[in-house]
């Protein structure tokens, strides 16, 4: 990289990786406060929802929204106070004293502020189906989905404390919540523990791991293979919720901020990293509960915190 | 109270105090996720949003929507998963063992877990016109309104931190700010005065105090007195932001929660104040930015965590 092309380039004010909702609402944030902002997503603007089949519960929207309608409803929200998208792959991030210098595949940025909105996925089951039918029957959110299985089958993949609090929590709606383990007891804690075996909806299955998803238009059928018996059989499911873990998307700067144990990064309250003038916001980030709602709030927190960032700096930009 | 009282109205597991957008939110989270939800509110469903006229920023919404509009439809939101609604003034929260009482005006209740979503209200000016024109012309927020004064004139009623912030952050949108103070120099930290002192939009009105606020159907003109030449005068603007303070709603736990130095409520990040089962949501909390779409987040993280905390503790409820 040479000096000539950073300059051809310079003069953003804040760059945002990623376009799922926390780069969305910063980017509305941000572009209506003044700051001239560029977005950067190497996929599909909208992130993870757009694998969502149905949004209940952003609020304000009481109609049921599809993840793409929301993810549209954003990016038009941001375009109307002109920020600026790139379909590019952020590579690597720099920062050249106060600067920070973005390569992607296509070209070399330089900025003044950088907000991380990478976001997380599901660890995967990788198994045949389940790409096919997420968001028709496969589901990696309780809290986001639960509510739609009423009176119906599903299915919980995994024996930690989350898929064993999911699992509860979808007893409210289901009636009846199969938790599938590999092991023959589950990993979540005794409190947990107790609950969940105290619950008459919950019945499991041990030692097996699904290994395909069928269906026709939704999911139909999970196909067990029972370790310790080496046998092979079908359960009949409206819904299986996934829980085997969840991988923060950290690469471009994980070795440069602070994480917490799973690999989120922690910011302050102002989602500000340890990095001066970079912040995160989403679902990369230390939280309580992953949403878009608090996606968005995250995002717009960062844009805020990034436009008083610059004005406490500009001295040193000039 | 008589325990008659107190049995005749139990069984709530949620009771929400104040229905803003913190509470609305959380109404929806919670009645979604199957909690037996209540909401007081003493005066308008919506709180502080309803008297802004136009609310460009809640992520999702790229029209321009009233305050009224985001309180309808966060209100409908609530409403389609079941959400109670009482219009009454809750005058006292009182714990017994993990029950928490409610006593409005109009009754008495009890409930599992409780949400404080009291918000907080700007300082007034408490001059004539102020009321009148507020939302058309009179804002308390310029991250809210800045940008709907683009190459207009407006007045900064303050002289601290956030007045003086917010005045810079003004002059990116409005072709003069005046900043009008009771003193002859700033309260705000001199990196802030350094700033504001270099930026050439910005005009002093010194040692005066706004006496009143005049127009038509929008603010034309203030009415200042100074204090130093015992002078009155007019000053021509198109919109005044008054920045003298903001106090927080805190009247009913403020002596038994854990307070910041203006009085905020300090929660974990699970949005649980010290008081087991009594959460804490919106501009009531101890926070970083003030808006809609952050009040939403809190109000959604609130309900989640109330309901895992029924759930841990569900046992002793029984």
């Amino acid at each position: 990289m040479t000096n000539d092309e950073v300059i051809k380039n310079t003069n953003y004010d804040l760059a945002i990786v990623g376009a799922g909702p926390a780069g969305l609402s910063a980017a509305i944030y941000a572009s209506r406060g003044g700051l001239k902002t560029v977005v950067f997503e190497k996929a599909l603007v909208g992130g993870q929802i757009v694998v969502t089949a149905e949004v209940e519960n952003y609020p304000g929207f009481a109609e049921t929204l599809t993840g793409f309608d929301i993810a549209d409803k954003l990016k038009a929200h941001a375009d109307k106070f002109g920020a600026e998208f790139k379909l590019e792959e952020v590579k690597a991030i720099g920062v050249e004293g106060l600067c920070k210098i973005i390569e992607t595949d296509k070209g070399t940025y330089s900025t003044k502020s950088v907000i991380i909105a990478t976001g997380a996925h599901p660890r995967k089951l990788q198994v045949p189906g389940e790409q096919k039918y997420t968001g028709r029957g496969v589901s990696y959110c309780a809290t986001c989905d639960g509510a739609l299985y009423r009176d119906k089958i599903v299915a919980v993949v995994g024996g930690g404390d989350s898929a064993i609090e999911e699992a509860i929590f979808l007893t409210k709606f289901a009636k009846k919540v199969y938790i599938i383990h590999r092991r023959d007891k589950l990993r979540a804690v005794k409190v947990i523990r107790d609950r969940v075996f105290k619950n008459k909806k919950v019945e499991y299955v041990w030692d097996s791991v699904v290994q395909g998803i069928d269906g026709g238009d939704m999911v139909e059928t999970l196909h067990i293979y029972n370790r310790k018996l080496d046998e092979i059989s079908d359960l009949k499911v409206d819904g299986v919720f996934i829980y085997i873990g969840i991988i923060p998307n950290n690469e471009l700067v994980e070795s440069r901020v602070e994480l917490d144990p799973r690999g989120f990064i922690q910011t302050d309250e102002d989602m500000h990293t340890i990095i001066p003038g970079v912040f995160a916001a989403g679902d990369i980030i230390h939280k309580t509960l992953r949403q878009v709602v608090t996606a968005n709030s995250d995002g717009a927190t960062a844009a805020f915190s990034a436009e008083k960032w610059i004005e406490e700096n500009s001295d040193k930009f000039d």
